[in-house]
């Protein structure tokens, strides 16, 4: 059975001494959380993910939910009550508006506890994640009246939320969909239709559920701009704000997936459901994107987490393993063998994992900051940049860290052997969850779509002119420590192999858009390997610094080995992804489907 | 429910035109293969694997193996009447040794059924896999009586083989293995251990099960030097060589694995089990050896044929798909969208597929037909080339085809988007089943550690020089058609790389074995694409040549331009793994364990 232990050094780490959060005090939120209380938030999480949530995420895997003839659903045994005591620590409400009872930290904390959530337990950390997506949907676009009734509820977690896109027909083109909003003369509507993959959709975590549902109005123009979102509610809450009568909605049935099985993935059946307008007629979407924009941030904070997971365990079994002797020598020569972690292909794939995982997180955390300061900084450029950061990162996070956090799974099942391959091990079980993070909340392609196709052009390219600005200004410094010069060159060139394949989409993107999308995926790549590098150059400055001032914890060390390997093996990927993002559209496009 | 084609005409350009078998017609087993036969044996194996065996695919995978308290275990419904018609069929003698009823064709013919028959279900494949490898194993180190004695039903298919190496505490590492043979007065022997792993160790398809098993004779030398290989057959054939007495051997448990369900992987408990010697005591890895490169070609084959039936299901959901309309304006205006096929990023993950898929095809086909010449040609030179040839391009085809193979699958399961992550669309099956290829029958890191530390320096580096003359003199040729000389100029470019690669590995490798480790993955990964980058280069010369002779069949230019896709898209990959190779161990192994 694998073992999980919340990353909570690394987040010290990155939050103390990278980030230097105590320099935002002056900030809302950032004042009400000083190092001492991060430090204890991080370490009650900690204790969550590792006593609670972690023992059940093998038994959400094998015994998964289930459903009854009446629609009916329950989680695996244990989920109920360990999201009481998940609710109950006040966890949802962590970085919530105060004013519906959220406690007001910063995000780039809340984010921080997430990943040990989903670390410890994908399936089960997406009950939550869910319901803090829906009520910052409804807390963007929702009436005052309707923030009031459904926001305290959500935020505690006595209720949980859901998002409802998909529709058999419709998945990324949701100009199609057909769900049908009818008017009522009390200002409420019927919803009827029918949508499928609605993670926590049904289930038996809490008294409520509160759906938000995308629908078209009778009579709304046609595609994207006839969609409006709606709040229906599993069970209409009464004159006192309780769960009162049952709507006419149901679970039809839960979606046989290949992983996260402790998680209900439901067709939901909409008959003339009782709903309420969420926002602006026909301007539905604009809030979805709210929460979604916030899902794909927490899309690739599970592809970091899962790996993290893998990572753990893979290395665990790699000190264990006795196989074969050292090509150097025996190591163990008392023991029947060497433990596997003494040969070089097997450190590659722990290293491949390591050195992707604290770069990822560094990212994360980063671009969370930006996330906060987009709302709360006093200096508008701040706002400004942070905003465009956000904006311009959110595609490259959840598509590279998946794709990346997939591999990385992968590289710690294949240290297994064939253990890897056998259920009670664990590592095909994170191998599985982890498969969905590179499809759900758009597709990768998708995202890197939307980083070429929109993201890059925003503006007047003011986002990525602004990146590239700061990184040209960080890999030009000076530092005492030898050893960072070849991470701030390192982070030259990658930067500069960006920037030609930059300049190579707006020259040849603009003439042929299949240019664009033929090059998308290799240019989010090379977008997500730039950020990494910028990230191991920023977490080498810090452990220099800290080494120079004398330190004594090995733990600055390590991070400096680990960026060294980084530096050697990943860095070598850049030009591969320039060249073929200048491939361009032509072979890739020159069959006829018929041929194919 | 997936659909699955056998690639007929993939084969025929193959086997006709590129590689020309009838220029080996005086040779024997290649006489009795005239083209026409070669034919109607693709298209019979088609009718098997498409009619029979593709439609237990998924039921294979839901059902499972299931195991009753006598450890008997029960094969999911069908696969006992399909491998009934399976043997029936003769398709396990096809390429087999006349003396004990094969048909004696080429094994290149019986790679390209063997490709079907796993693309089709790789789980029931797996079945008369083990069987032809346990057979080949005796023919090459039984005595005559244990080839008379079991060759001719195990040809036929009437029994079935198994190979157990795996004990719970050595996998890689044989020299670990505990199982004992006791020596009997009448020559026989008690084997006593227990193995695991063991592919198709218990089923109901055919009446005995013979089990060649690896075990150590008391009192033999420590390590690989001491193990011996027995003949344990599940029932003791008696003086008719009908199944007898029942030996004291028993499957103990089936494994619950992430895929392949259809194929029973066994505890194999041996409790004073009645078996023979194979060949001389304490040399049995030599001919386990003899089963296992046959196996490693076939789990490269797996890699391949699982990837084709991805690719051609996500293909055909790419042309149905309807979400979106093209970069370019719409396709298919009259329809609600265009089909997905026009996307470019969905077409690079179709295309990726479909030219990994061709040049892997011609590469195990072209390495089987050196198979078969090592053996049968005429020329002594040739002989050793091609012996040198299969030693050297095992591991490679073994490890880069499952690599590749799998993230193939996984794309083809990305086109789908979240059907792909529903079980009922059957592409998680593949990705789940393929999983394995990169672990069994040695791991993909030990084939690579074969490739570094073995097979290049065998012989004095003979056959890595023999085949750089090869591709050199391949790339240096002259074609008519301008379009071939991108692939020329694409193979030297690669080949070059890969030389500077071997050269930077003699120089280090040497110097420090871990070197020769550490760069062990990224050598093999550019051997691979090598050979796929000549592969592409014959194809496209034979395409060109087509073509020039005025053939109408426009399969020839789909061929020259999927090649062309390869060259834009792959070759950049060549530099990344030279710069990864150079990296050497250094960065790798500068942590001490303890500090991961």
């Amino acid at each position: 059975m694998p073992s999980y232990r919340a990353p909570v050094r690394d987040y010290r780490f990155l939050l103390h001494e990278v980030l230097d959060l105590s320099q935002y005090a002056n900030l809302p939120g950032f004042a009400d959380a000083p190092a001492d209380l991060i430090d204890a938030i991080l370490d009650e999480a900690a204790k969550l993910a590792e006593g609670v949530l972690a023992p059940l995420n093998r038994v959400g895997d094998t015994e998964g939910c289930k459903r009854a003839g009446d629609g009916s659903v329950t989680t695996p045994k244990g989920f109920k009550d360990a999201y009481k005591q998940f609710s109950e620590g006040g966890w949802l409400s962590l970085s919530h508006d105060p004013q519906y009872g959220g406690q007001g930290l910063p995000h780039v904390l809340g984010l921080a506890v997430a990943e040990t959530f989903s670390g410890a337990n994908m399936a089960f950390g997406m009950y939550p994640g869910l319901t803090g997506g829906a009520s910052r949907a409804l807390l963007a676009g929702g009436s005052d009246e309707q923030k009031d009734l459904y926001l305290p509820k959500m935020v505690s977690g006595e209720w949980t939320g859901t998002m409802n896109l998909t529709e058999p027909h419709c998945g990324t083109d949701l100009g199609l969909l057909r769900t049908k909003a009818v008017p009522q003369a009390d200002g409420s509507y019927k919803i009827t239709g029918q949508k499928i993959w609605i993670s926590s959709g049904e289930h038996d975590l809490s008294n409520n559920i509160i759906h938000l549902v995308l629908a078209r109005i009778e009579g709304a123009p046609e595609g994207v701009k006839g969609i409006s979102l709606f709040v229906v509610p599993k069970f209409i809450p009464d004159e006192n704000g309780e769960p009162g009568e049952r709507n006419s909605l149901v679970c039809g049935g839960l979606e046989e997936k290949m992983g996260i099985h402790g998680n209900s993935t439901c067709v939901m059946n909409y008959d003339g459901a009782t709903g309420w307008l969420v926002g602006e007629e026909n301007k539905g979407l604009r809030i979805m994107f709210v929460m979604m924009n916030e899902a794909r941030l927490g899309v690739g904070l599970q592809g970091l987490a899962v790996a993290e997971a893998a990572y753990q365990n893979s290395l665990a079994f790699a000190k264990e393993r006795l196989q074969m002797r050292a090509l150097t020598g025996p190591k163990n020569p008392d023991g029947p063998a060497d433990p596997i972690i003494v040969h070089p292909d097997v450190r590659r794939m722990l290293m491949d994992q390591k050195c992707f995982i604290e770069a990822a997180r560094a990212l994360v955390t980063w671009t969370a900051l930006h996330g906060d300061l987009e709302h709360v900084s006093d200096d508008e450029g701040q706002r400004e940049k942070s905003g465009d950061y956000m904006a311009l990162l959110t595609p490259v996070i959840k598509a590279y860290l998946t794709d990346k956090g997939f591999l990385s799974v992968s590289n710690g099942l294949q240290v297994f052997g064939g253990s890897g391959y056998v259920e009670e091990w664990g590592m095909s079980q994170f191998l599985r969850d982890s498969r969905i993070t590179l499809i759900y909340e758009g597709t990768n392609g998708i995202q890197a779509l939307d980083l070429v196709g929109r993201k890059l052009a925003m503006n007047g390219m003011r986002p990525i002119t602004s990146f590239f600005n700061e990184i040209d200004a960080f890999a030009a410094g000076e530092d005492a420590d030898a050893r960072v010069k070849p991470f701030l060159e390192g982070l030259a060139e990658t930067k500069k192999a960006l920037h030609e394949a930059t300049d190579w989409l707006v020259e040849n993107g603009l003439k042929n858009f299949d240019n664009a999308g033929a090059s998308s995926h290799d240019y989010l790549q090379l977008f997500g390997l730039t950020m990494l590098s910028y990230m191991w150059a920023r977490m080498a400055k810090t452990a220099a610094a800290k080494i120079a001032e004398g330190t004594d914890d090995p733990y600055y060390e390590t991070k400096l080995k680990t960026g060294r390997y980084f530096l050697d093996r990943w860095l070598p990927e850049a030009q591969m992804h320039l060249g073929k993002v200048r491939a361009g559209a032509e072979s890739m496009m020159a069959l006829d489907a018929e041929a194919m």
